[in-house]
């Protein structure tokens, strides 16, 4: 039987991945699960989205152009003015997901062995798609202790070598819900210009800002406009994450040439999802609005009653809809699996996901824990009673 | 500016890429193009397709299963049984597309460096698949005065080295219309089984085979079962293109764990496609019947004419939905752009994709150009007359 490659075997798993039988079993047990572990919203799809997708009067679902529908692209153009970044359609290329997007940066941009620089902790599938093209990622940790504050310039300078060839964000944050200010976004475009990076800022969770605080982009930098590639998705912000719609902007017009020979190879992103995108981009002010409200009650509602536990600590997240929260744990993973396999409170648990699996740097991120604020206000509380209840069995048990 | 990856430099285009700038400018001048050069079927998708899209009852669109859901594969894994393919729905993952699979099957099975030998012509994005991994591409020449039958056994072995680590065909092919004989697959048996290679086969073109020849699957060979990966796909056999729904298929546990990590990774195939594809699979035999005859009708057409128009040749091909024809011309790439930039025949011309595109080894397939039967029968006939006098002129310009 001949092997399978070296990728496959380096590939990381899925932070979840070993939680996932265990909630399996807890289920058919009869608990309920609480899932604070997912990233996806369990708000509608906007109506008119979902109406027009059961009006499409097409007989033949065929291919679309590879970069995406020119009307979907012009809509995007048309949503990223709202936030004064001034693009033309033709900036723009329509991918399968944002994952899709990462993907098709990394191999356009790295070649095998380059390096990309990136504060963690940090989306964990950043390293599958590094994995993928064979690049090389190096972490900048960032610390609880001052709420995932980028870390100083130094930090960065520390890790550049000849191989550096880019600097990835994800702001607003996964996993930690931190948004960068001003000054962090200076700092980075500094550098980036200094060694001549790319800057790839996956901005996916923009609609997600819960403070006064500017929103500021990597289309904001001025300066590095042909080093930013933009990752972007249609998945949270219009609660849709199944029809895979996501974008990769930039103004780089010889990265954009790279990029279009990988999406003329997969030969187009997906039709109805591009129809459903196009629709939930106009005239969704409304839905936006009250969307934003329910997660600024349910960001409230988490992260008061996480810090009421005792020997919790989450820092208040600024944006998107996730935290990193301390438990008074030495081992969160241990904790995580043990609440699905060993604990209930009057039959019910919570799944988390141990941030661990956000960290590179081994050690790090130990007694954390990734909380994503994707329920209703009535299960967060109540979860939130669950996971005291089970941190006070695990304590005891452990004494 | 930094630099863009060596890989995206070495991205081949698409065969047609040049061509597409010259069809818009005569489109533009009022003449109608006959498209002769792509593989998207004009034939309708399944109306219980499209009733089932119209009838989705969910409130939000969300990830589905990685692996694709239970339910596809099981209606997959029932479909695969119609050909005595004996599969488990744990044997399938469900891909974005048939081009997914191919991708994935690279980055898991193949290390950069390690050779893939593909017979040519070869549908050209194996080559962009193979560069995104790092893999290497070896060809063996068939030809069309063979009508593109397997090379010999010696051709194989010659180019078998330390790094060759697979074998990939296509099966109906695309570009030439071959189906591989029992002999010639048992061939293909032997060669895996003594070199201890993987068997990639996409076998995405098995509704379409013309002939009493039976179908033989990479499946079907006995002895080699963990080294089979089948890349398949719905988008051919219903129609559905855009909907982006595929698979990749293997016995082989290893490879299919490797593989979920990068499915993993992309979260999700897209949730309508996939709706959309297992409503295709059932109840649709007389549709796949309609179909199918239509097919026959337009291949009979279509190399009848060719082969009556002087010095035009076209093999008779046993399946999917295209063929290779051998014109009286040098360069088919020049005459193919000469159509569309200099020529029009009351009003109408024809776009086909040179064959070059489809062949690695320089200076094959010159004179010949790949021409796929998916316009109905009344198209292909005028399309058939305004080739003839597109020849006629442009020889009499040459001589």
């Amino acid at each position: 039987m001949p092997d399978i490659s070296v990728r496959g075997c380096e590939m990381p798993s899925s932070p979840i991945r070993k939680l996932t039988p265990l909630a399996n079993d807890a289920k058919a047990r009869g608990v309920k699960v609480y899932h604070l572990n997912i990233g996806q919203p369990d708000l509608p799809t906007p109506q008119k989205a979902l109406d027009v997708m059961k009006s499409i009067d097409r007989s033949v679902l065929e291919y679309s152009p590879s970069s995406g529908f020119l009307s979907l692209r012009e809509k995007l153009a048309n949503y990223y003015s709202r936030y004064n970044i001034s693009l033309t359609p033709d900036d723009i290329i329509v991918t399968t997901g944002g994952s899709e997007a990462v993907l098709f940066a990394f191999l356009s941009c790295l070649n095998p062995g380059d390096e990309i620089i990136v504060p963690e902790p940090a989306y964990a599938n950043y390293m599958a798609f590094a994995v993928s093209a064979g690049a090389v990622i190096k972490s900048v940790p960032s610390s609880i202790e001052t709420g995932f504050a980028l870390p100083p310039v130094e930090e960065f300078e520390r890790l550049i070598t000849e191989r550096t060839k880019a600097i990835l964000i994800c702001n607003p944050n996964n996993p930690t819900g931190y948004l960068y200010t001003r000054a962090e976004m200076n700092q980075i475009r500094d550098i980036v210009k200094k060694y001549d990076l790319y800057l790839f800022s996956d901005e996916v969770y923009r609609e997600f800002i819960y403070t006064g605080s500017p929103y500021i982009s990597a289309c904001h930098l001025e300066g590095i406009e042909e080093n930013v590639v933009l990752i972007d998705s249609v998945s949270k912000r219009y609660s849709e994450c199944g029809i895979r719609i996501g974008a990769l902007v930039t103004k780089n017009r010889r990265v954009r040439d790279a990029v279009m020979k990988f999406c003329q190879a997969r030969l187009s992103p997906p039709l109805i999802g591009q129809i459903i995108a196009e629709a939930s981009i106009e005239d969704t002010a409304e839905y936006s609005a009250e969307i934003y409200e329910e997660y600024v009650a349910r960001r409230k509602c988490l992260v008061d009653g996480l810090n009421r536990i005792p020997g919790v600590y989450s820092p208040i997240p600024m944006g998107a809809f996730y935290t990193v929260a301390r438990l008074p744990v030495e081992d969160a993973d241990d904790f995580c699996a043990w609440c699905l396999s060993d604990f209930d409170y009057e039959g019910e648990t919570v799944m988390m996901a141990p941030a661990s699996g956000f960290y590179s740097t081994p050690g790090l991120g130990r007694n954390e824990v990734r909380i994503a604020y994707v329920l209703n206000q009535t299960d967060l509380k109540r979860a939130l009673v669950v996971l005291e209840k089970a941190l006070e069995k695990y304590n005891s048990l452990k004494k």
